[in-house]
């Protein structure tokens, strides 16, 4: 901060607003000036002013970053990676599994605790920030791999699981284990990616614990889990299992970054409010981090910032914070802006959230607690994605790339979804789950989705489901592994498409009849084909079927589809699962989402993610818009303006 | 493997007509799981059953990939190049110098010839598997390199051969030679990529050598050498000199991997196979490894796997061997699939193998040791390639990247090709010799070239032939250096070509009358201009002429072309050299090999490298088509289904 | 050099008029080849030889290439980056501040210049080649470093103006402070880099010296600086402070190697010849090293060796030599080529050379020590252009490719430019400043920009001026910083445009009014708008203004716009400060350019940077054209032939 005015600020932000902070995060070169020497006063300050200010404060584990003293005695704990060891400088390079850093940051950790646990402003704690592994794979993590290894295999259960005689990788004794930094073998690479996960667990429970030794029954403790990065938010995110890690907290949390001006869809905040609302089976989220500003090419249009904050909500978000409060005159992420420009002075965003803050002061009551029951999930695995990604020389595209687009195509045809994975063993509660690339799971989560369909639930996979097993050895069994019996198919090769559409565009989508990047030759057992390749040598072999089993229905598509093709398929499956609702005759641009808030109402949210005016009948039951405080009934006109949301409270329980 | 099934895959193996399997090969870490610890039972094992199965087996050494002890032992076996020492994991990552490895490879060696060496089921050895350098300069590399440049240089004539007083780099003193890790010098450059070279023709005779000390008088050994991969076989391999390796060898073998569906076109198939025979002098040779299914975008469309077969059996082959039986279920080949899919079922091209088997028994003697006269030879030089490809920078090209549009041109109108390279002494057997991009020649070659023509040879030169001499010092003479005297022409600048063609197109190509990448700026002295430039400021040079020199005639093509271009220009060139023939009115998709068989016979092939039936009128003497066991006449109409072959047995001589 | 020539090399020289030749350059290992043992006959066999033919020598230092035995003795030579240690083979990779290399390079220049001190042949000397930092960034770097910064700050000053505490980068010990390799605060890799360059500035300096203390008072030194390099002399040299390297030498010297053919422009003979002079206060300035044939795609057409010769000379230059004289037969540089080809025969371009040391013979009195008097200078900063650089990630772009279209568009409209950087005071000199992307600078200059303007001074700024302080801290003030108050301007939100234009095209561009890569989101205060941005949303924000301050007028243009809507917009500029002129009417291709010779003439260039022959009416006063020596008149019909120049002695004073 160039110059002090912790005033002004808290004055901006009650005017905003804002009411909680979140800090100490990343300070600890502040709070712990020299090994050992501690320095509260810029927290004190702050925690006192908030207080004051009546502003709630959750307080930041600083261990993200750690200070030049620490690296200067242990250089260690910088990690080594397959590309050598980290330099000072950035965040998030060291090695988590360190012991000098353990020590040190448990120490930190435990003297601000005893420092601030009695501060009246605190609600909470967050643990560490968008912690993952950062590819420690130096050799005490190598050797800590080596022993979880031999709890789990014999050297010649391992040589065999994972075929290691192959270009004699073969490990004859457990000494001569190699690094795996250099290994060929997708079954060591897609295990050891799995430990390095469970290190990202067992960090946070660890600090989590520590907290919990201090914290008030009332205080929470959360984290802000992060996706997989593309520029923004996008996918599952493969450093972390965040069911796993979610386990030790209170509530999870999420950073939330994704594009905005002409693209802001409205995707990425549902997927990752789904996610994180996943994570803890249901119970609602905080998004810890989103864009005020952010980069350049997010300066939001006017409008959008509103319907950015209400999206959340929609998803079962219990909090929308902004990264971050000012933007910053120095360092990495001086153009990451925040609320305020550099000049601290109000601006169109900061303007915006001001009417943000209005709102939610006003129906924060109505809008909170949002809860949700879906009949659909969709299922992904970080093990699938580790070993799918593993192997992208071959299948051109990444897990992500696969998965996005089913979920893309649900979202956009308002069906609401939960997350699953391979934990949950319980699949009684959803009519339709969605497979995207499981390409390695055990039998036994195969036979569970079997089971699913024969039990009257409905499935779609996408191709490669089933190929590997839980070691990421393709099965010798018929492909697709175990689930071909509930499909009804079967394959034996694949290949790249080129120039390879549907027969007879089957599901209308005319120029969008496209096939892409890889197509299994599929041919029916006893499922019915859906739609067979138009091309010269492969047109009789099936690339969408699907097949009665037991009492349910699975779906099979076997080649990665254009988007539109895609929403077709998914339409068609949903129909026949019998959800095709009113709320899927609302479609893109115009989203809708919903939930039953404390007070056992609906809570109807209606979001045109468009620049352009839409008009509509309404066509839900009557009830009162919240921000408007207007009542509507079933069929009224309705105009929703562009980037612009309509809350409504449905009459009635 | 999964699970046993030996039993059953000898079966399908027979079904298939398989009669020989290679085997051992990169093995090292089963057969030698600790050091000095032996176990032979899963050699023994399929040995005999393989003999019971009356099929042949190859043994190949395990050198190629080294085992977990071994490294974890003696690190230095990992080789270390110029971006530091590799990380165990994938093959051929070992300093083949290493002394070792070296140790301990000739024991595995050993051990397993003296156990196996009196099995009856052993038809012959391979000695390790593609080997390469792979880029080993660390300090002993090094150490050797300098050794072997003070026995050709004088520290004198080193500095003045390699132009070392540049940039400072001269050397005084041998004790002073810097690694070549980091050298801007590509004379020195140069000189290493030989030295490298030499280190893998020394290492494949030494394994030779082993071998021989235990096979017996009947027994082959061979090696599978590799071309230069670009995502499949594409060009002259930059760090082998074949013909030099292959002297220590019995028999050449040679991998072949190629595109196919689609972009089947046969000419790797023949580049490779062309050059695999040249490697010992037109003998009979064997395509150790090939694709089945392999990668996705390979699998074969129906009739192609046919295809392919016969294709190398045109070439001369005496073997055609796939990698690999089954697909494999762990590791990084996991999807180079087999003949068989990870399902171990017949399949479309397992099923297609099937029926090559059938033919395959009943005409192989008809069909194998083909023998082949060409009149076309085309002169590489791994000198020239590394030396011209060291200047990729200023040529924008790479050596094969010249040479393959003249191997495809002769390809594509049916001319018949050996490969020679500077150590073959004798041209007498030729009429034509296609020289691309002889970029770094000792005066000696180029005289003998110069001498070829005038005796009444035909020679057709790419731009850049004779630039520089063998220690890659440009000549300091009129360019193109000695050749000149043949060629009739002078250059002293070259360019790169923007928007230039040929002035009035004088081959005939209309759209594709086109120069890119590189042209140089010819005068003519004694030479005839067959085509300008076309370009306001370049006109008045020549870009391609033709000059007769004694009773032969030089052509020299300056510009790098359209390939149609080149086709016309080499098509020319072929006429010129009074080479057209009846099998030159055919051309690409139609290809016709032939060669004479053990019994005397002239074998022809007839193969369709397209999805179009072709009708065609049979242009050659009477004969028997073997596959169909139907008479054929001169003239009589003939139809080539999509992808497929005739083999036509001529009548009398 | 394959063989002797020397003789008929001065002879062909001679033929060409050359009268200056630079030797020794790079020759370290020559003159010693062992360490302490002196070899100087090739040194002194060429001085004898060119004092004979009455050709001048310049001795270059041989600094810029280490032997082989310096690296062997000390290894340590060799900078560390933050890639690691570089290898041996290319020069211009050592640590200049390393004491071996320091010791070894004083020895030698002491030995060399006690050995040629009293050769007539000498006209002065050149110390060590286009030096720069190299990246040098080792532990001994990093040390001095912090000793700099301890100069400059305590601790707590640090910490806060580099705002150190963001990622707890913070340092509260100076024995902590980190490498500065892994940075990722913007601050300190811009002091680091400032930190750098000074390395530079002092090197030549130490060099400079210690020539100084042998050479005679009619000698100078000089040195060859160089441009950014895109293939090409691009833009301002980042690792270089010119202005201050420059202060130690006698004169200037330049660099300058620029595409030809269809791509010759003479924009960056222009460019680098404008910033040679400007770095001695307008002093001419030698063209050290430009090239003949240069690179295959640079060979130039008849006519453009001529035009680019008088180019030089056109702004400025008092010597115009080639690298090199021929082309050389090994190593890196073997196709840099030289006047002549490796041939050594006559050519094209030698042979054009000749007609241009015939005219400089005859012409050169009236020609050199061309003074120069602009009224337009274009301020650049090395700091601003480090600390730009450093958010590459942000702005999408680089501080030369913003500051490039500004001089561009100058040149093209025949406005003569000075350059300056921060440290000039004196603006009075000036009518107009162009100030492209000066993203750090001090207060204080700011402030002296505000007062040029104030009194009577016009300006133009590109975005991002003033944004951030010396130390890289984004102002806290209204932006843009300081500037604001001239401009009479504000801005708090910048955006990347996508399909955005000026709203009615206000400066006529049609097609070409387009915005690209950046945009500011401008509020006028005072300003007059010149143009609104088109766009649906940003449409209110002005693009681009002028605003009347005290006398002056400052224009800011707040995008990244297409060239020719920047051409258009500095027209506007240039008319408005009153400087359009006759020669403004004339545009590129038809560049002219001036200056006053010693006789206190005008010699007038115009040249036709095209391949079209110019018709023109010229509208100079008149003259004799001194090539043709035929006399003009003014508004005489003019035709000036592809790529040719007229040079006009005007008459009178």
């Amino acid at each position: 901060m160039p110059f002090d005015r912790l005033e002004q600020d808290i004055k901006m932000m009650k005017e905003a607003g804002i009411n909680c902070v979140r800090i100490a995060e990343s300070t600890w070169s502040t709070v712990e000036p020299q090994d050992n020497v501690f320095d509260f006063k810029h927290i004190d300050r702050v925690l006192d002013a908030m207080y004051k200010a009546n502003i709630k404060v959750i307080i930041g584990t600083p261990t993200y970053a750690v200070p030049t003293w620490l690296v200067k005695k242990h250089p260690s704990v910088l990690a080594t990676t397959a590309n050598g060891q980290y330099q000072y400088g950035a965040r998030q390079k060291m090695d988590i599994t360190n012991e000098h850093f353990r020590l040190h940051a448990e120490r930190v950790i435990r003297k601000i605790m005893e420092h601030v646990k009695d501060h009246p402003a605190i609600i909470g704690y967050q643990v560490d920030n968008e912690t993952k592994h950062y590819d420690t794979a130096g050799d005490n993590v190598q050797k800590a791999f080596v022993a979880s290894m031999k709890e789990k295999f014999t050297l010649d259960s391992l040589n065999s699981a994972f075929g290691l005689d192959y270009w004699s990788n073969r490990i004859n004794n457990w000494d001569d284990f190699p690094s795996t930094v250099g290994s060929i073998n997708a079954s060591l690479n897609a295990e050891f990616s799995k430990f390095q996960r469970k290190l990202v667990t067992d960090f946070l429970a660890w600090q989590t614990a520590i907290i919990k030794e201090y914290a008030k029954p009332n205080q929470f403790v959360t984290h802000n889990f992060d996706l997989d990065w593309r520029g923004f938010s996008y996918g599952i995110q493969t450093d972390v299992n965040h069911f796993d890690a979610a386990k030790a907290l209170d509530i999870a949390g999420v950073d939330i970054y994704h594009p905005t001006q002409d693209h802001l869809t409205g995707i990425e905040i549902s997927f990752a409010g789904d996610l994180a609302r996943s994570m803890k089976g249901g119970k609602n989220y905080f998004v810890i981090e989103t864009e005020a500003q952010g980069f350049p090419q997010w300066v939001p249009y006017p409008g959008q910032l509103r319907l950015q904050a209400f999206s959340h909500l929609a998803s079962g978000a219990n909090m929308v914070a902004y990264w971050h409060w000012h933007s910053i005159h120095n360092s990495a992420e001086t153009y990451w802006k925040g609320l305020l420009s550099h000049d601290f002075e109000p601006n169109p965003t900061y303007n915006e959230a001001k009417t943000i803050g209005k709102d939610f002061q006003r129906l924060s009551s109505k809008l909170i607690n949002l809860k949700k029951k879906n009949d659909v999930a969709l299922l992904f695995s970080n093990e699938a994605q580790t070993a799918f990604n593993n192997f992208e020389m071959v299948f051109k595209t990444k897990y992500n790339d696969v998965l996005r687009p089913y979920y893309d195509a649900l979202f956009k045809m308002n069906v609401g979804v939960d997350f699953i994975d391979p934990s949950v063993t319980d699949f009684s509660g959803y009519k339709l789950i969605v497979v995207p690339v499981l390409y390695a799971a055990p039998d036994e989560l195969l036979e569970r989705l079997n089971a699913f369909v024969a039990k009257g639930g409905h499935i779609v996979y996408s191709f490669q489901s089933g190929s590997s097993n839980e070691n990421v050895k393709v099965r010798s069994s018929i492909q697709p592994g175990i689930i071909n019996k509930a499909c009804g198919i079967t394959y034996s090769q694949f290949t790249v498409p080129e120039n390879v559409s549907l027969k007879d565009d089957p599901f209308n989508v005319g120029a969008e009849n496209k096939i892409h990047t890889f197509m299994e030759l599929i041919k029916p057992s006893t499922a019915k084909v859906l739609a067979y390749y138009d091309h010269p040598v492969w047109k009789d072999y099936a690339a969408i079927t699907e097949n009665i089993y037991g009492k349910g229905l699975a779906t099979y598509v076997g080649a990665m589809t254009s988007e539109k093709l895609l929403e077709a398929v998914m339409k068609d499956v949903v129909k026949k699962a019998g959800l095709w609702d009113v709320k899927q005759n609302l479609a893109f641009p115009i989203i809708t989402k919903d939930g039953i808030n404390s007070e056992g109402k609906t809570i109807r949210y209606i979001m045109n993610y468009s620049d352009k005016s839409v008009e509509m009948k309404y066509p839900f039951s009557k009830g009162t818009e919240l921000l408007t405080n207007q009542k509507i009934s079933k069929d009224e006109q309705l105009t929703l303006a562009p980037w612009n949301v309509k809350i409504i409270e449905i009459e009635g329980k």
